[in-house]
């Protein structure tokens, strides 16, 4: 008898060996149907190979990212077979998944090279393969065997590999006719696969080193349903048009210069507006969660960074450090904001009835970041972190941190992102070393997040290994509009920055004692928080935030005039206003102004000119008739105030 | 017949050779009694030296810098011959005025030193000699001549400086036993000196170079009357008083961290606080004067000075380069926000209807000092800038400069800044060499600065020599409640960078054409701007600036409920307040708040916990009676928008 255990703590109970898919089917034909691969006592198993011992088992369906990574795993075996037909010879390289998908690395033979018009024709043959629904079979060998195996097909990648494995047994996985070195798992059989979609062609160096041979890198996604395809290629498309970069220029909220230097940008009148705007609400909130602002310089002296085990960290990887002519000082531009934030609170002795100190501050910091990974403000070399550190004795750590939390879903709110997922990060145990600090301080910290996010009942994931060298942490991320997620406000707590500070305060006792530290970002930074915004509403920003809130069209350059007094008139009552009195028809200054995304338009000519009223259009609403100025004033302001209510008052 | 021809036009004539002093008395036995120089044709003479051809002619007293000169000139000398009295053998270096009044580096004889005791002892001998009445002789000699004399005193400090002079006669004073190489002025003699102060001893390298000697500098200053010394010494008192480093750790506002670096302030949480109100303050009068704000990294690529000019300038005297580990760049931290600001302007085609466009930035900038230079917020290696460029065509250039003037007034107004003067500073004729950029485009912009003060009817004083290397400068220098003068605002023409970064705007003729710049800082540096507001006011800002507006006393512990329920109260209404509820007698709450310079005290009890109301105490006014909590919300808003009205509105 076997008994398999669910996560749902139900057993059940096989009289001899079984595997994933015959327990999937044990549960109902829908669930057989749609599994993918099975975690047997934690590890991703294929769905055929067998379990002959009592096991936990959890089943992953396409709603799995282990189930999606099984069906990309086996579609990039399924693409290398492809290219194999049409080029022998080929050697592959790696083949993993990526967050959409999967990549293989391969060196084609000599004079090969891929385009489009290949790429569709290994698609093509790719689905044929498919349609054949070839078992993919997984066989184990000893490493000797498989340096032959590999030695016999000349593959010097694969033999590379193969020799830094530990001695024993390797897996191989075969479909039709082609085998490959690989850990697993994969689907039972290539008929799974029924959407395929080859995405592009880039040049790797194997390995991803430079001085290695460049490979070339096939990525492609695959579905197992055609109109999964092609929602997935409409949402891509979608994408594109509201790509942060294009919908920046467009609306001109940010740009680069080459003379300035790539991955420093610049914020233009209007971007610059919405960050104020954006800086401004966080302001507030903090205001009413009892912050101070502070402001500290850009740099600090090496010796800070060597303190605060940043330099370890960033020293020889980033920004160089910066000499002085006469004096021989180093300075290093800050990578964060907490060394600078320490020595404030060490500037004056600290008492326990003066914690927690809540010190904020919107902290540009410059981390050097390779040219080629650089990409518009989402991955940038400057940028301004809305930071804050907060100093607390240890019995306040949770409640601050909940504070914290609090503070994340009032932003949320505020910029109506309603689908968020929170993950813990705590440490990897198997690898101590990679962290700073006493295993006693990294177990109250990660205690603290864990009971504050189910004391406010928090939807959390856990992931061991992610936490930040010096601190667990906890992260938001959000899905925007398009169903994709991206990684916003972070928490963490940190028992180590105090101690290589040596912070301290004087306890009820007349003791001197350490206060805990907790970092915090709720946009994470304003780069990439006006990327993801961008991106999530299309440049549609809601009303309280967008740059422009009007523009006023006259209808003719003889309302000129009245345009300008409509637009000072709603300046002075803080509604952000502009005119647009280029000498253009009516119908085309709607459309350029639709496109520039300004909510209202307000178009004016004689009747307006003389009863003091605006005709009011929405954005995307149509019309909404004649107003009174003051009217219309009154209307936008409420609607403002409607958005923020109770979010910082 | 001689013709002297004054200042105001009107001529004198005299039958023979004349001289200052008689040119004054002829006018006014006063005159007589408080002339201290003269100008000859535009050159500074002793008053007894004999003016024989007809001359422009111009008398100098107390009131004028060039009488001051004078007179501290001769002090200094003075000053010197009572040091050889008491040390013979001593050799002297430069005596030279300052500010406020003069020094002297002596090279005492072997073995000697100066403390408090031996300064007094030189006081009375100078004030003894100054009695004698001397008579200070001027005298020339023949360069071989003047070696030979400093050569017998075996004075090799005087040699080096003769021997640096020019072929021809060399001027000597002497006064009693003491003869000085000297290019004068002088007084006539040494009675003038009523009133005499030695106020520090330094020790100074010959001529600024850390391999030579060190000398003893002696500084002091000297007035016509016993009473005007007196009334220096106090100031000099309530100065230190207020010296803006005391006030500023005392209220809390900023500090600095050996660790962080030196020279780079930490704004501590009501400074910030403090700066924030000022950047808004200054935000709110810029959107009404059409500026644009924006924001740009702290750091650049080296070609971009390049480009600009900055390197060359700042380049090697200042932070050195940063360079990157990979990719061979190689960035400065930007010593201007100039360079950044002229990229955005190229971010796209710009056209004649584009201009005027005012972008401003609260831009950071570093630029390194020697340690010993560093002074509080007043000399730093980081400061903010209230920095703005606006790009004009030529014939927009004087109506922009005229409204960057109305913003100087209005934040003069603001602060109560009621004494200013202004100052014109063009090019040094005689030194071209110093300037970059074409003559004619440094004529064009002088003439614009000029005429733009003109018909703003400002008071100013032109300068020769003291414009910034790329362009002529309007100055404002302020007088604060001490009578002491700092430079603050500054506007700046400039043709050069539109030249250098090729910045080009498509005109009414279709043609390409180079804007004009101005660069304008009317705070000057938030840093020194807000040192010089704490000596000025004294730490007492103006209620609307001030980082505490009110702060809330319960009389006993029972009432600290209420005050908290105040303080919320009051800062949901924008009026930033605390509540000070240590366990201390109501006296000394009263006291220890009135050192923090809280504007506004508000005691509270049984009564008003009852009432609803608080018990008003304004600081330096005393009590105001008892207010409803509204009332006093409402009173205070209204001494607020008082304080700002048509400012920005």
């Amino acid at each position: 008898m076997i008994q398999i255990t669910l996560p749902d703590k139900s057993v059940k109970e096989f009289s001899e060996a079984v595997n994933g898919y015959e327990i999937a089917k044990s549960i109902s034909p829908r669930l057989a149907k749609d599994v993918l691969s099975v975690s047997v006592n934690g590890q991703v198993w294929d769905l055929t190979r067998e379990i002959s011992e009592d096991a936990n088992v959890k089943l992953y369906t396409w709603e799995d990212r282990e189930g999606k990574e099984t069906f990309w795993h086996s579609s990039a075996h399924l693409m290398a077979e492809a290219i194999e037909f049409f080029y022998p010879g080929t050697k592959f390289g790696i083949g993993p998944t990526v967050d959409t998908g999967f990549y293989y690395d391969v060196d084609l033979p000599e004079g090969k090279q891929l385009s489009e018009k290949e790429l569709q024709k290994i698609e093509q043959k790719m689905l044929e393969l498919a349609r054949q629904k070839n078992d993919i079979v997984r066989s184990e060998i000893s490493k000797e065997d498989a340096l032959e195996m590999f030695k016999q097909k000349d593959d010097e990648l694969k033999l590379e590999l193969i020799s830094e494995l530990e001695d024993g047994t390797i897996s191989l996985y075969n479909q039709g006719n082609f085998t490959d070195l690989c850990r697993g798992p994969h689907l039972p059989n290539t008929s799974y696969i029924k959407a395929i979609k080859l995405t592009s062609i880039a040049g790797a160096y194997w390995r991803g080193d430079e001085h290695n041979k460049m490979l070339t890198r096939v990525y492609g996604v695959t579905f197992p349903k055609q109109k999964m395809l092609q929602e997935y290629l409409e949402m891509v498309e979608e994408a594109k048009k509201r790509d942060h970069r294009k919908v920046g220029k467009e609306m001109e909220l940010f740009g680069f210069s080459e003379a300035v230097g790539q991955g420093l940008p610049l914020w233009l009148p209007k971007g610059t507006q919405l960050r104020m705007q954006l800086e401004d609400f966080l302001k507030k909130v903090q205001k009413k969660y009892d912050y101070d602002q502070v402001m500290t310089p850009h740099i600090g002296d090496v010796k800070l960074y060597k303190t605060s085990g940043h330099y370890e960290k960033y020293g020889k990887d980033s920004f160089q450090p910066i000499s002085t002519p006469a004096e021989g000082e180093e300075y290093l531009l800050k990578p964060m904001n907490c060394p600078h934030h320490c020595e404030i609170y060490k500037w004056k002795p600290r008492s326990y009835k003066d914690l927690p100190i809540r010190m904020a501050e919107f902290g540009t910091v410059y981390r050097y970041e390779m040219s080629g990974e650089l990409h518009g403000l989402t991955r940038v070399r400057g940028f301004t972190q809305d930071d804050a550190h907060i100093f607390c004795r240890p019995d306040q750590l949770k409640d601050e941190f909940k504070k914290v939390i609090d503070i994340i879903f009032i932003i949320f709110k505020a910029l109506d992102f309603e689908n968020y997922t929170a993950q813990i990060s705590l440490r990897d145990p198997d690898n101590p070393a990679k962290y700073i600090g006493s295993k006693e301080n990294w177990d109250k910290a990660e205690q603290a997040i864990i009971e504050a996010c189910e004391e406010k009942g928090l939807n959390t994931i856990t992931e061991l290994g992610e936490a930040a060298f010096y601190g667990p942490k906890l992260d938001f991320m959000i899905k925007d509009a398009l169903g994709r997620s991206w990684q916003l406000g972070t928490i963490q707590v940190d028992y180590n920055l105090p101690e290589r500070f040596q912070l301290e305060y004087i306890g009820a006792d007349d003791n001197r004692h350490r206060p805990v530290m907790i970092h915090r970002a709720p946009f994470g930074s304003m780069e990439r928080f006006v990327a993801v915004l961008i991106e999530h509403t299309a440049g549609k920003f809601p009303l309280w935030l967008t740059p422009e809130q009007a523009v006023v069209l006259p209808i003719s350059e003889k309302y000129n005039d009245y345009a300008k007094k409509v637009s000072n008139f709603l300046n002075i009552s803080d509604i952000r206003t502009v005119v647009d009195d280029r000498n253009e028809k009516i119908g085309r200054k709607i459309r350029d102004n639709e496109l520039k995304r300004i909510p209202y338009l307000l178009i004016v000519g004689e009747k307006e000119a003389e009863t003091e009223t605006v005709s009011v259009r929405r954005q995307g609403e149509g019309d909404k008739g004649t107003m009174k100025n003051s009217e219309f004033a009154d209307f936008i302001v409420k609607e403002v105030r409607d958005q923020l209510s109770g979010l910082y008052n």
